[in-house]
């Protein structure tokens, strides 16, 4: 165990709070960038239970706790207790950041900013264009709800028919009017409708668990519905090449991992808690490296 | 700035609570020991005001902490919020440590423990004798009643008749009943009264602020009082030596300095709070050596 003495009176802490939490990165990845920025704060866990969050988001706007990140099951559930939204997380109806600034707790969600970002830092330009997104679950949400904020043009948001599909397909409705932008929700099982979404796009998102254990041998796209011009991008992580990206690989097509989104959403919480923006490369070698 | 990489999901928090506490040495000295010791545990730090009390005691319940310690000027405000107290807690009417166990904050008092656990590390015996002590603040009150309770036979307590002084006699009287000490309140002006009282007592305690700087040159005992078989202890640390100590030593007698009741009270809190006891002169070597 290294030492923990750069705590004193004078570190800021910032949390994570949601549950499970135990084998979170996330205080080894915000712990070493502050050290390595040269900020002193601390980066901590809690094990929060959602009967317990409207106690913490009070007690932690109390205490002066700098910020901190929320995670399942607390993404929704935070809503009601914070006094500000973004406008991506009042959209999303999910905060995955929250910044306590003069005595005011603000919700953001990064991690669409983070999705966006890291597509832009992979020379992929969406903006003005159109996309086909599988998956309109918590990241899936987040990635399809900032395109639409950031200006892409068409989205087509494809899902299966849960007992969420119409209040999903309400939101959309809601996203398209207040953005401007043509997403529209779309059933996975119609096959002829993704294979004609895919030819007319310019970027493929998978936002499933599909591709990461136990089923890293499913893929959201067929391999014949790949096409020039077409990049592909996936939210899952581990695998960082899931089967998806190494079709798309295989064929030529631009590939972008979920590992930069994971590490852009932290890039972009930081800076919101501290105006200095977490060195992504730095953490990406120390971390996650192969 | 040491890394604090060591901080992961699995991680405890302890914090300190209070205003100011900047300054505060008490995560230096709990992180140190911590990692000696070997436990997975951090200690930070919150500046909280006493308008943010009862959200803070029920956030830190609610965030799953393992403990923390309260200082100035929330001692005596977090009682009414904590779920249990122990017995010198309550006596007191102030607390320095809570633990969170099985979903309860518990109050406890280390303040006074840490003042006769070291008075025994310096080979003072004082159960069953007397001692006078000027001081009814925090700081005294914490030690004359852990001395009533540790089963010191007499106490004369010397404080001036200053607004608290009226609830401090009636405090001081259900000690007594209590605990079947003879403990009581005296007017520090009466010279004659203190000059019997010390030479009856084996121990002589200074706890008000004389001695420290802006009173560095100050001693709450006249030389000519000090008489053989008179310990005399300080619960003033900075300086290490007071006047009081300087004066005792030049005489012979034993002098027991501050920084001892303040090591051995963050000891005691680390055993509520782990189970295990602070390494003291590993901790005392690594900061306090001059």
């Amino acid at each position: 165990m290294a030492e923990k003495l750069s705590i004193s009176g004078h570190t800021k802490t910032i949390a994570l709070i949601g549950s499970p939490v135990e084998h979170s990165m996330s205080p080894a990845m915000h712990n070493a960038a502050f050290d390595k920025m040269g900020l002193d704060y601390a980066y901590v866990v809690f094990d929060v239970q959602p009967d317990d969050v409207e106690a913490v988001v009070k007690g932690m706007k109390a205490m002066g706790f700098a910020g901190y990140n929320v995670t399942m099951p607390l993404k929704t559930l935070v809503l009601p207790y914070l006094d500000e939204l973004s406008d991506a997380a009042a959209l999303m109806g999910a905060v995955n950041t929250v910044v306590v600034k003069d005595g005011k707790a603000i919700g953001h969600n990064t991690d669409g900013a983070g999705f966006m970002r890291n597509l832009k830092e992979n020379g992929v330009d969406i903006v003005g264009k159109k996309m086909t997104i599988v998956g309109a679950g918590g990241a899936g949400s987040a990635v399809f709800t900032q395109a639409a904020l950031d200006g892409v043009k068409e989205i087509d948001v494809y899902n299966i028919r849960d007992s969420f599909y119409e209040a999903t397909e309400k939101r959309i409705g809601e996203l398209a009017a207040k953005t401007g932008c043509n997403v529209t929700l779309h059933d996975l099982d119609d096959k002829d409708d993704l294979r004609a979404s895919v030819a007319s796009s310019q970027l493929f998102v998978n936002a499933t668990r599909v591709g990461m254990a136990p089923m890293e041998d499913g893929c959201t796209l067929d391999e014949d519905m790949l096409h020039d011009g077409l990049a592909v991008a996936d939210t899952v992580y581990n695998p960082r090449k899931t089967k998806l990206l190494a079709m798309a690989e295989a064929h030529g097509n631009k590939a972008v991992n979920g590992l930069g989104m994971l590490l852009w959403q932290a890039a972009l919480g930081e800076k919101i808690w501290t105006g200095q923006e977490m060195p992504v490369s730095y953490i990406e070698e120390k971390f996650y490296t192969d």
